[in-house]
């Protein structure tokens, strides 16, 4: 395989880094390679605006939909983004890393998806979810939390992890991606051990590390989340009485035997 | 009362500063006085970074609650935190006026929820939910979608409205305001009319206009999203068995006699 792992930390010493790191080490020793989009490092530009985009369809009015299809159709997409895109079109699996800041990802992050999923170019109204540009191709996300693990469950104090993810998730499949079941580090304090002590803390890092290790050397086989898809809706984009609900996808983990949630 | 707009579009002519124009005349119309963070024309930097802080705490390892909270107490806060900071102490009412863009807020205003929220100035492990900093304000997201409404419904190809609102409306939760149900307006074309002729569309955009105020001019007398909160957990954050689901906030608008969808 050859793997693009989507980095969203600041800080290198960070235990996001640590983790991007663990990814690097676990698939280059099993011989695939190895990309690395380090958006913080590389200055990465998470506003989509007017002024990305050189060679305007339209200078009266900036859409994005708009100015993002004709740059496609006109070969004039902003480097960053025409780099991103090369990245991801040689990944046969692409891991994102990054901390859960208010409940979703970071925000250079998130203008990652904003800028770098063109429209009409990676996506138009007919190739989207099980007919996406990137299928075939799978996608994992690798999160990181500050709370513990059972804040997170359904209606716990953290959020429900699951519905917290639903919307990267969803947005990964949307581009065709099949989208493994995420790998979730909770307890991850950014400074001092929490309620730990510091030998208990590190123990927990060292386990969250061989774990995620573990997953990803098991990649290639595992089983996606199992979204529903274009037969599922019908032509308005309802869903069909007898289609498969979102449900699975949604609440993978906690209808796993044993929970992926550790 | 004083009414604070967070404006995330980068277009003065499109629907969404339209939506945003709509509330700060109907609101002044109403005699209340209207403040507009303007993210794109403010030039907000959405990425929380080091670069932000020139009093670190810790400057080899950046730690971005470390150096929120001690920017705090230090009174040495990036000055653009600072002035929406000021902005959200003054309001009663905040608007959240964006276009979703991948089943989120577009990146700029994921970014101001990443930097302004500041750890332990605006919130703390015992000042959130309903112990937040904010509590006592309210607090409204007004959305733009591309797709029209039915494609929203649970198990629809747009993925399920209520699900994708969850993380940033449980943010705001988090952060003590009263959250009221959500003004959505459906199927906004970015450019073009989609599959209606250009009367109909426009009789549409009229319509949600007006639709708008209306919620606005009843924005005091709104009853909030039904959110758990600290009766409903317990010490660990796990939901009491006896305590309010999280499910009546998350499924409020589906739960609507007549649909809040419209």
């Amino acid at each position: 395989m050859h793997v693009l792992v989507v980095h969203a930390h600041p800080e290198p010493t960070s235990f996001n880094a640590t983790l991007k790191n663990v990814a690097v080490d676990t698939l280059k020793r099993q011989g695939h390679s190895v990309e690395v989009s380090d958006l913080y490092a590389e200055g990465f530009d998470p506003a989509e605006k007017p002024e990305h985009y050189d060679n305007r369809v339209n200078v009266d009015c900036f859409s994005p939909l708009a100015e993002q299809r004709n740059a496609c159709q006109t070969g004039t997409l902003p480097g960053d983004v025409h780099r991103e895109i090369a990245r991801l079109e040689r990944a046969d699996l692409v891991v994102f890393q990054f901390p859960l800041w208010w409940h979703a990802q970071p925000a250079i992050l998130k203008g990652w998806f904003d800028r770098v999923f063109v429209s009409g170019g990676l996506y138009t109204s007919s190739m989207r979810y099980d007919q996406g540009y990137f299928r075939g191709k799978r996608a994992i996300c690798s999160v990181t939390t500050g709370a513990p693990a059972e804040t997170f469950e359904p209606n716990g104090r953290g959020g429900d992890i699951e519905l917290l993810l639903w919307p990267i998730q969803f947005s990964l499949y949307y581009m065709g991606f099949d989208v493994l079941p995420p790998f979730i580090a909770f307890a991850i304090q950014g400074h001092g051990f929490g309620n730990m002590d510091e030998d208990s803390f590190k123990q927990q890092l060292e386990r969250q590390k061989a774990e995620w290790a573990s997953r990803l050397e098991n990649a290639e086989n595992t089983r996606p989340l199992p979204f529903p898809g274009w037969n599922d809706w019908d032509e308005i984009g309802r869903p069909k009485p007898e289609g498969r609900s979102a449900e699975a996808a949604l609440r993978f983990m906690s209808q796993q035997e044993g929970g992926a949630r550790q």
